[in-house]
C-alpha cells in the first residue's frame, strides 16, 4: 500500500425512525446523507445499526408476522436497492446495519460493507448481544436482542474494501476490548460500527451522563490501544417516545475524537483520515510482535465468566 | 463478603528521585506519605514503579556493579524495613514497585502487595516491558527495560488482601486491555499499578499532550470495561533533567477519574472507594458469563503479532 494514504471517512448519524416510517422514507434519508458526505469529501459512509427500522428490540412482539416486518430477507432488496445504486453512481462505499432473516429462518443483527462497485464485500453478525430474552413487565421498555437475534456466527473479520482494511462490529461490541483486539490482530486500519443506545438503563438507576461517557471512553481507548480509526454512527433521538443517545464520533488512532455529531437528528460528520498515523503506534508502543505475551492471556479464552483468583 | 464494603484508597505520587538520592531518603518520603494517607482515611497506599531509585532504564550502564545498585536482592531489606514497620504500626497495606535481583541472578521489574500485618501477600513481575535492549546513540535518553529486565514469569494474578481482591500490574501494562481482562476474570475489585512515563517519546515525535491523554483514557476505559477500581501512582517530575509525566489518578468502575494529582511532586490523593459500585456493571452490561463469546476471541492467544485478515 502507498505511503501517503488517506480516507475520506463519514459517519451518518440518524435521528429517530418511528414505527410509522416506511423503508422508502428511511432509505431516502440515507441517500440524502450519502450525497452530503460525498460533497464534503467522503469516500466511505458509516450508517447506524438497524438503520432501516425503529429499534424494535424495545418492544415485546408476539405476532410473528408483525415481528418479521423488521427483518430483511434479502440484501439488497428492492426497497434498499436505490441506496446501492446511488452509492455506486457516486463511487462511495458504505457500512449498513439491519436485521437479517435468513432463508433457513435464522435471525441476526447484521452489518455489511458495500464497496465502491456496489458489491457486498463483507458481512458481520453481532456477537455481544445485550439485554434479555424474557418479558420484563415492570421495565419502561424492553431490550430483547437476546430474544430476537442469535449470537453471530461469522466472527470478527477484516475486509479489504477498496484497498483499506476495515473491521466491523455493532453497538455493544464497542464496549468489549476483545472486539478491537481480534480485528487489529488482523491488521484492521478502520473499525466501523453502528449503534442504538437507550438513554435510560432499564436494569439499574445508572446516572444518565455515563451513557455517553462510557460510549466515548471505550472507543477512544480502543482506537489508541489498537492503532485504528473508529467510526461510530448512532440512531438516536426519540423514537415514538423512547430516547436514545447521540454523540456519533470519529476517533483517531491517537484516541482523540476528531469529529462528533452534536444533534440528535440526521447529521453527517466527515474527516480526512490519515491511515498512516496508526503506524507510529504499531511500530513502537503497540508493536504486538515485540511486546505481546499471549501465554499470559489464556484466561481470556479459557474462562467465559469471572471466577476465583488463580492459585 | 459484606454488602456495604468500602476501601480507603490512596495513591502516593512521587516527585523526582535523583541519582544522588539515598534509599534512606526515599524510604523516608514514602513513610511520610503513608502517614498522610492514614490521616486522610486511607487503609491502602499505592506507591510507584521502581519507587526506591531513579528510573535507571534511561541510562546505558555497562558496569555491572553500578547497575546492581539499583536492584533489591531481598525484600524487605534493612533499608526498606522502616516502611514495612510503619505500615504495620498504622495498620495500612501497600503496593510497592522495585527492581528485583533474584538469588539466581534473574532481574525483574517487580511489585508487591503488603498486607496490614506487614506480610508480602502477592508479587508481580512486569510482563509488558516497553523500550529496547540496544544502545540508541542518537536518542536523548534510553528506555532499556528490555535489557535490564526479563519478561515477568508470574502472570497476572489476583490476591485477597485483607478481604479485598487486588490485581497488580506495572506502568506500560496499563495500556494493554489483556492486563485488566485477565485480572477481572479472576474477580479483581481493585487494580493497582505504578508507572514512570517519560514526557518525551524517543521513538517518534509524539505530541506531548498524548503522553497524558492516552495514559488516562486507557485506565478509564479499562476500569469501566472490567468494573474495577484502578489506582495508578507515578514517579514524575524531572529526575536529573529527565522529565516524566504526573497525573496519578484513582479511577472508579464508572470510568470516571475521582482523584487526580495535580503537581509533579510527592502528593497523596485519597478516595473512599465503594467496592459495590462495580456490581451494577458485573451483573448487567458486563455480566461476562452471559455475554462473552471466547470462541470468537481465539486470535488473542493464537497470534502474537498482527497478521493477515482471516480467510
Amino acid at each position: 500500500m502507498s505511503s501517503n494514504r488517506t480516507l475520506g471517512l463519514a459517519v451518518a448519524q440518524m435521528g429517530a425512525v418511528n414505527l410509522a416510517d416506511s423503508r422508502e422514507a428511511v432509505v431516502g434519508r440515507l441517500i440524502e446523507m450519502l450525497r452530503e458526505a460525498k460533497s464534503r469529501g467522503a469516500e466511505h459512509v458509516v450508517f447506524p445499526e438497524l438503520a432501516l427500522t425503529t429499534f424494535f428490540p424495545r418492544y415485546w412482539i408476539e405476532d410473528q408476522e408483525e415481528l418479521d416486518r423488521f427483518y430483511e430477507k434479502t440484501m439488497p432488496n428492492p426497497q434498499v436497492q436505490p441506496l446501492f445504486d446511488e452509492a455506486r453512481k457516486l463511487e462511495m462505499s458504505f457500512y449498513l446495519g439491519y436485521a437479517e432473516l435468513t432463508p433457513e429462518g435464522r435471525r441476526f443483527n447484521t452489518s455489511i460493507l458495500v464497496n465502491k462497485a456496489g458489491n457486498i464485500a463483507g458481512k458481520y453478525r453481532k456477537i455481544h448481544l445485550p439485554g434479555h430474552s424474557d418479558h420484563k413487565l415492570d421495565a419502561p421498555f424492553q431490550h430483547l436482542e437476546k430474544k430476537y437475534f442469535e449470537v453471530g456466527d461469522l466472527g470478527f473479520r477484516v475486509f479489504n474494501l477498496d484497498e483499506t482494511l476495515f473491521g466491523m462490529c455493532l453497538c455493544n461490541d464497542r464496549r468489549w476490548p476483545e472486539t478491537y483486539r481480534v480485528l487489529s490482530l488482523q491488521s484492521a486500519e478502520v473499525v466501523v460500527l453502528g449503534y442504538n443506545t437507550p438513554s435510560v438503563n432499564i436494569h439499574w438507576n445508572e446516572p444518565v451522563h455515563l451513557r455517553t461517557s462510557t460510549h466515548l471512553i471505550s472507543m477512544q481507548a480502543s482506537a489508541y490501544q489498537n492503532a485504528v480509526w473508529v467510526a461510530a454512527a448512532g440512531k438516536c433521538g426519540s423514537e415514538d417516545g423512547f430516547h436514545m443517545i447521540g454523540s456519533s464520533v470519529i476517533v483517531a488512532p491517537t484516541g482523540e475524537i476528531v469529529a462528533r455529531a452534536i444533534t440528535e437528528e440526521d447529521e453527517v460528520i466527515v474527516t480526512k483520515a490519515d491511515l498512516q498515523i496508526g503506524e507510529n503506534f504499531r511500530q513502537h508502543v503497540f508493536n504486538f510482535a515485540k511486546h505481546r505475551s499471549p501465554e499470559h492471556y489464556r484466561l481470556i479464552v479459557e474462562r467465559v465468566g469471572a471466577g476465583e483468583p488463580l492459585a
